[in-house]
């Protein structure tokens, strides 16, 4: 697991370096739950997802990386929005100073069973109404206010 | 300028080794007409666009390549699709076997005067009607379809 820290329209970013895209999902149950995992590294609750290996598509790099990080298997239903701030800065121990780019999807269960990855404490779904009580990043509460609008179109960003 | 070779669906295909984040718009005019350009190096007619500059959005990518390759400024009006096929590998010149990452937006013209530039040997506005006599990449195509197809939802592939 690699450490890393976020910048967010901060002017003490450091300079990225990189850009490489990446996708999550919002995937919800039933009951209107939404799957959310608790980072190991930051103690914030995201979103699973991550960056596409080369031979996969985006959407098999989200199915893949929700998988992983919390058991499910899940199919894409739909698209919430293409985010792409450079005000958005992440910064790894090993060096790498990425600039943000991520796409987020919705999806579905269709398979598997919730279990946290070692990149987590905790894995869940949890009400909606429960999100603000959560610790969590900007961005990742800028992706769920623009799924909770359920947008015509998807955001771009 | 680097010369390049697009392989798609072809078994003979080098093995990609690089992602990169880029876009391109669909640009029409009053008359419904897309906006192309044919490339100095294939010949093949194609959308404006290009890969991401650490510290822009992908829209701003997308505004500044139409803006280098065409002479028109545009404005971003919405989402065609997200096109990122693993057995579309492009390989240049210098070395690099690029996978496809394409997102492809729509735009309307809000300045600038049409020229073409070093990338290209013409660019103008075509009617639909006109597009399949042109020499064009097959990946082209496909983005052009969707567009024609007005669909509700952006293809996710």
């Amino acid at each position: 697991m690699t450490g890393r820290r976020d910048y967010y329209h901060d002017p003490n970013a450091p300079q990225a370096t990189t850009i490489v895209a990446g996708g999550s999902a919002i995937v919800t149950d039933q009951l209107g739950r939404i799957l959310l995992q608790r980072r190991a590294d930051s103690g914030n609750w995201a979103l699973p997802g991550g960056v596409m290996d080369i031979g996969e598509t985006l959407e098999q790099c989200v199915i893949r990386e929700v998988r992983e990080e919390t058991g499910l298997d899940i199919e894409i239903t739909g698209l919430v929005g293409i985010y792409t701030d450079p005000a958005h800065v992440i910064a790894y121990d090993d060096g790498e100073v990425r600039q943000q780019f991520n796409i987020t999807f919705t999806g579905t269960v269709t398979g598997g069973e919730l279990q946290r990855s070692n990149e987590s404490t905790d894995v869940r779904f949890v009400h909606p109404a429960d999100l603000d009580a959560l610790p969590m990043h900007e961005t990742i509460r800028l992706r769920l206010r623009h799924f909770a609008e359920r947008r015509s179109t998807p955001y771009l960003g």
